[in-house]
C-alpha cells in the first residue's frame, strides 16, 4: 500500500490493510521469539517463548484463511510498531547486565507485543463482524482468544517467579 | 543509557529504565493527540483525544513524581515502540479516503497506544511493589487505572458509533 496514495476509501480496505499489518507482525514474531527463548535463562520463560513460536505458526495460517475467506491476496504490509516494540526489546535485553533481570525485561518486552496483537485482533473481529464477515471473525476471536491466555500466563509467571528472583 | 553499555545491572536500574521509556513515551503522545483531534470527524472522539491530552499531562507529573520519590533524575530514553506505534497511525491516518473511516483507523491507533501503556504500567507497577516502593507503586496504579478506563471507553465508542458509521 503506498504511501499518500489514500488507497484506503472503504472499511473493507481498513479491514485488509489492518489484516495485512498484522501478518508481517506474525511473520516479524516468528523470528524474533527463537532469540528471546536463546535469551531466556528461567527454563519455564524459554519453554513459553517456545509455545508461543509454535502457536505464532497457527496465527499466521490462520491470517492466511482469512485472507482466502474474504477474496483478499496473502499479503505483508509493514508495520512500524511491531518493529519499534521488537528493536525496543533487543536493546533493552542488550543493556541487561544480570540473567535473572534479563527475564524480567524478556517477559515484559513479550507482554507488550502481546496486548500490541490484542488491540489489532480485537479491532479486526469487531470490524468483520461490522462488514457482515462472521465467519472471518470467529477464526480471528480463536488467535484473540490465544494471545489474551498467553498474557495470562506471562503475567502470572512474571508475577509468581521472574519478578522475584530479579528483584532477589 | 548507551546501547551496548549493559547499563542495567539490577531491577532497580530496569525499573528506572522502564520509567525514563513511559516518560518519553507520554511526551511523545503530548505532541500526538492534539494531531489526532484534528483528524478526528466524530465529535465524542476528537473530544476523546482532547481529554486523553489532558489526563496525558497529570500522567508526566505523576513520572515526574515517582522518579523523584525514588531518588532518580528525570530523564527520557527514547523508545522505538511508541515511536512505531505513533508512525504507523499517522501512516494509515494518511492513507484514508474517507472520514468515517479515518474515524475508525485513528481509535485503532489511539488504544494500540493505550495498550502500550497499559502493559508498561503493568510492568511498573509489578517492580515497584517487588522493589518494595509501595509508594511508587500507587502512584503508577492511578495512571494504570486511567490508563484502562480511556482503553474501554474508546472501546465502547467505536463498537456504539464509529464502526457503525464506517461500514454504513
Amino acid at each position: 500500500m503506498g504511501l499518500f496514495t489514500r488507497d484506503i476509501k472503504t472499511m473493507d480496505d481498513l479491514f485488509v490493510h489492518q489484516l495485512q499489518d498484522i501478518y508481517y507482525a506474525e511473520k516479524q514474531l516468528l523470528k524474533a521469539l527463537p532469540k528471546m527463548a536463546g535469551k531466556a535463562t528461567e527454563p519455564a520463560l524459554k519453554q513459553g517463548f517456545e509455545d508461543h513460536r509454535e502457536q505464532t505458526e497457527v496465527h499466521v495460517q490462520r491470517l492466511e484463511e482469512v485472507f482466502k475467506m474474504h477474496g483478499a491476496e496473502v499479503k505483508a504490509v509493514e508495520c512500524p510498531a511491531i518493529d519499534g516494540i521488537i528493536e525496543e526489546a533487543d536493546e533493552v535485553a542488550g543493556e541487561v547486565d544480570d540473567k535473572s533481570v534479563l527475564d524480567a525485561a524478556l517477559i515484559n518486552a513479550a507482554q507488550a507485543v502481546e496486548h500490541y496483537e490484542i488491540t489489532r485482533y480485537g479491532s479486526l473481529v469487531a470490524w468483520a463482524k461490522q462488514l457482515g464477515r462472521n465467519d472471518c471473525a470467529a477464526v480471528l476471536q480463536k488467535t484473540l482468544d490465544e494471545e489474551k491466555a498467553t498474557d495470562k500466563k506471562l503475567t502470572s509467571l512474571a508475577e509468581s517467579k521472574i519478578n522475584l528472583r530479579a528483584a532477589g
